[in-house]
C-alpha cells in the first residue's frame, strides 16, 4: 500500500495505475461502512484508491470540524489489511485549499432541502471537494454509501451535469447489529444516547411496514414515526422527510421509489439515516 | 476532419486520440483570432480538437444570445483548411444543458469586477461550460486568446483551484491591420462605428506610452485615455481599468505586470480590449 501526501504526486502516479481504478473518498476515522466500500472497490477494480481528508469547506462555522474524530494511523492499518493499493492523505487543508482558493461547484435544486436546509454551504463543500478529488485521482468508478442519501444524489447530479467521466456506485448502508447506521459521529454518543439512537432505524422500518400495509399518506406515516422517536427522551427531531428519491420533493402521497430520511439530535450529536422504498 | 455532434461520442472517441491533445473551445463565427489559436494547437499537439457552441449560460437575459452571429458551415470549412482533427459541435443547447440541469462552477473574487460587474452570471456560465468541455474532450492543453483577459484569468484560476488536469495556454490577441482586436462581434459595427472603434487599441497604446514615459498615476493615465476615446462621438465608455494582472484589483499607482483593459460601446455593440504592461 502506498500512502501519497502530495497532490502533484497523486496526479503523476495516476498514469501508472492499472485500470479500472476504483476510488473511495473518506473523511477518515473509518468504520465498517467505509471498509465495505473499499472491499467492494477492491473486488470490482484493478486498483483500489482511498482518500482521507477532513474537508473543512463542508462544515458550517458552528459545526464540529475541530472536534471531528481523527485517527490516521489506525485508518491506514485498516486500509492495508483489506489490500488498498493507494491512500491519498493530503493532510493539511492548505494542500487542497491554498491561500486565495476561490472556486466552487454548486449543485442547485436538490441541495436546498433536508441536510442542505439545516447546513447551508455543506453540499457546496462536498461537491467541490469531490470534484477536486475526482480530478486528482481520476478514477473510473467511485463508491459512496447510501447512508448519506442526499450527498449521493448531489454527487450523481454533479457528475451527470458536468460530464465528469466517473461512474458513481451506490453501496447500501452498513448497520450495527441493532440497526444503527455506521457513522464516524457515533463515537460522540454516550451509552444512553447510543441505546436510544436505535430508534432512527426502527422508525424507518416502521415507515416501511406502514407503507407495505397500505398507508400512502405521508403525513400519517411521519406522525407515527414522530410518536415512536419521541418515546426516546433524549431524541430531538430535526426533520422527517418522505420525498421523491430523485428530486427530493416532499410528497403528500407516497409514490415509490421514495426516500424516507430523517435527522435526529442526541445531545450535541446529530445523526441521519434513510431507507428507499421501492 | 471528423465532426462530432454527440457528447457521448466525443467522450468515447477521446481514448482513440493520439496524445497530446490540444483543444480550442469557441462560440463559432470564427475569425483570425480563432484560427491563430487552432494553428498553434496544431503545431504543439498530436491531435487538434476545436469545439463550436454558443453557450447560452454566459449570456445575460438582455444580451445578444439570439442574435449572436452563427455560420457553422463556414466555420467547418475554415477548420478543415488548417487541418483540425476533430470538431465537437453539440448544436442544440439541450445536449449540453438537458432539462433539470443545475450544476455550476463559480470562481469568486476575480469575477465580480470588470466584465463580471457589467455582466452578472457571465463568468459562471463561462467556467461551467469550459469545465464541461474539458471533461468531455479531456485535452492535455487548451488555448485561449488574451483578448478576453478576465476570462483567461477565471479559467486559469478554476483549473488551478479544482485541480483540473489541463495546461491553459495564453495566446496573444490577433488584431486587424488598424489595431482593432478580432472579435465575432465586430460584424455588428457599421462603417462609421468600425472606423471609430480603432480608438480602443489607440488608447491602450497611449497608456503604454504614458507609462513608458514615466507616468505611474493610474487616474491620470485613465483620464488621458478617456479624453482620447471621447474624441470619437459614437464611443460610450463602460469602464477603463488599470488593475493587478492576477487579482484584478484596481491600482492607484501602476506596478507591472499590470492589465490595462476597457469596454466601450458603439451603438448596441460592446467591444473589449486590453494590454498587459510588463
Amino acid at each position: 500500500m502506498r500512502v501519497i501526501e502530495s497532490v502533484a504526486e497523486m496526479v503523476g502516479l495516476r498514469r501508472e495505475l492499472q485500470a479500472p481504478v476504483g476510488f473511495v473518498p473518506t473523511m477518515g476515522y473509518l468504520h465498517e461502512g467505509h471498509i465495505t466500500l473499499v472491499k467492494k472497490t477492491r473486488e470490482e477494480n484493478a486498483t483500489a484508491v482511498a482518500s482521507i481528508f477532513v474537508n473543512p469547506t463542508q462544515f458550517g462555522p458552528r459545526e464540529d470540524l475541530a472536534h471531528y474524530p481523527r485517527d490516521i494511523p489506525r485508518d491506514l492499518k485498516m486500509l492495508e489489511t483489506i489490500r488498498t493499493d493507494i491512500v491519498f492523505v493530503p493532510g493539511s487543508s492548505e494542500k487542497m485549499y491554498p491561500a486565495g482558493y476561490n472556486s466552487w461547484v454548486e449543485v442547485s435544486g436538490i441541495t436546498e432541502r433536508l441536510e442542505g436546509a439545516v447546513r447551508p454551504g455543506h453540499f457546496r463543500g462536498v461537491a467541490t471537494v469531490v470534484a477536486k478529488l475526482f480530478n486528482i485521482v481520476q478514477p473510473d468508478r467511485a463508491y459512496f454509501g447510501q447512508k448519506d442519501a442526499q450527498q449521493l444524489l448531489v454527487i450523481e447530479k454533479m457528475v451527470r451535469d458536468l460530464n465528469i467521466n466517473v461512474t458513481v456506485v451506490r453501496v447500501p448502508t452498513v448497520r450495527e447489529p441493532d440497526g444503527l447506521a455506521m457513522s464516524s459521529r457515533n463515537v460522540y454518543l454516550n451509552l444512553e444516547e447510543r441505546r436510544q439512537a436505535t430508534v432512527l432505524y426502527q422508525s424507518l422500518k416502521l415507515a416501511e411496514q406502514l407503507y407495505r400495509d397500505g398507508e400512502k399518506d405521508a403525513d400519517r406515516i411521519k406522525c407515527q414515526m414522530t410518536d415512536l422517536i419521541e418515546q426516546q427522551p433524549l431524541a430531538k427531531i430535526d426533520y422527517i422527510s418522505i420525498a421523491d428519491s430523485t428530486t427530493l420533493e416532499e410528497l403528500a402521497t407516497v409514490k415509490i421509489p421514495v426516500l424516507v430520511s430523517l435527522a435526529v439530535r442526541f445531545g450535541n450529536t446529530r445523526l441521519i439515516d434513510n431507507i428507499i422504498l421501492e
